[in-house]
């Protein structure tokens, strides 16, 4: 039987991360998945190996080494496919259950709403990057950007991060049209990390119990 | 006035590079550029800054790292449009002649003869790498795969390099289809080299003096 292919989308300091880790240990003690499946807890970029390469080119700040907005939709999806065909796709056809922090989601609202890239590109390189691979269930941790920003004011921003209020707004706003378009599940990232988690699990038993 | 793109096209060993030397060297003192334009030698992956660390990426040997076939058709696009965003367009907007070795026939030739990738995709991806940017005259210098193995022998092999006869094969006949249908100027690399240059200079002298 097929495992489970669950993605978390969001801005930054949306909580996906925490959340991840949560179900990730909760997941073997429920009923959901059999004993002799595996959790796979990953991320893009750099879910693969060469992936981890390019997440470093990515989000690098070396000013000498910014991709035009072009090259980076190109190398998220060159990400992507690598992570598909050598990660996601293994695990699932083995009855593994997946939970990967952003998928495509990201890269239509980051590169199409965020860098206004044409949404037609996105559309036609996503086709061509997933390969049919499509998450069995998406939640989208709502956060404002205020919140975003005030969360992560002790880390260091890579290059995407640093963008700045604007591009964060646009991104955030993409977020939400595409959540709406794609029946996501949308949770309030302002609810308290236990409720977060305890709607996310209720959501996995009613869908998948 | 806008520059001249000139790209140079065929498998490893014809002798792409010693003649993108010898043209690089002349066309100063030909005619037919100004005093006021460079000539920039470039090459495909790799012309850019960030294209170099995907060559790297691209051609390495280390045996973890070696992507799928269609991430490495992803890489080569993300590679190509960075050159031609960076590099070559600003140059020949400036009147810059830009000789590259290798471009899209390249991609075509190894990527969709050579590993059977689907060509519909492959154009697809041109497109969007490209953005409208073609040369203005394509070399191809014809070498057989014997000749191409033995001019290589004291070298040590990239990973594309070590795929072995067969594949070597596939993109050489795919070389021959391509260079025929866009009507690229064939040149027979088993000439001697002065031969080769002297055609080369006689083919642009025609084109654009």
């Amino acid at each position: 039987m097929k495992g489970k292919f669950i993605v978390f989308e969001g801005i930054d300091g949306c909580g996906k991360t925490t959340q991840i880790n949560e179900i990730f240990n909760w997941l073997p003690t429920s009923n959901l998945i059999s004993n002799n499946s595996s959790i796979i807890k990953t991320r893009e970029p750099g879910g693969s190996l060469i992936g981890a390469k390019l997440r470093e080119l990515i989000l690098s700040n070396n000013k000498d080494n910014v991709p035009t907005n072009l090259t980076e939709l190109l190398l998220y999806a060159a990400d992507r496919t690598e992570h598909v065909t050598k990660i996601i796709s293994p695990a699932l056809n083995k009855g593994d259950w997946v939970l990967s922090d952003r998928f495509s989601g990201s890269t239509l609202a980051y590169q199409g709403y965020g860098r206004n890239l044409d949404k037609e590109i996105i559309k036609k390189l996503e086709i061509i990057a997933c390969q049919g691979q499509k998450p069995d269930i998406t939640f989208f941790l709502d956060i404002s950007i205020e919140e975003s920003i005030a969360r992560r004011k002790n880390q260091i921003p890579d290059r995407i991060e640093s963008e700045g209020v604007n591009f964060l707004r646009k991104v955030n706003i993409g977020f939400k049209k595409i959540a709406k378009e794609n029946n996501w599940i949308v949770i309030s990232a302002s609810n308290n990390k236990e409720n977060i988690t305890t709607t996310i699990k209720n959501t996995l038993i009613e869908k998948f119990g």
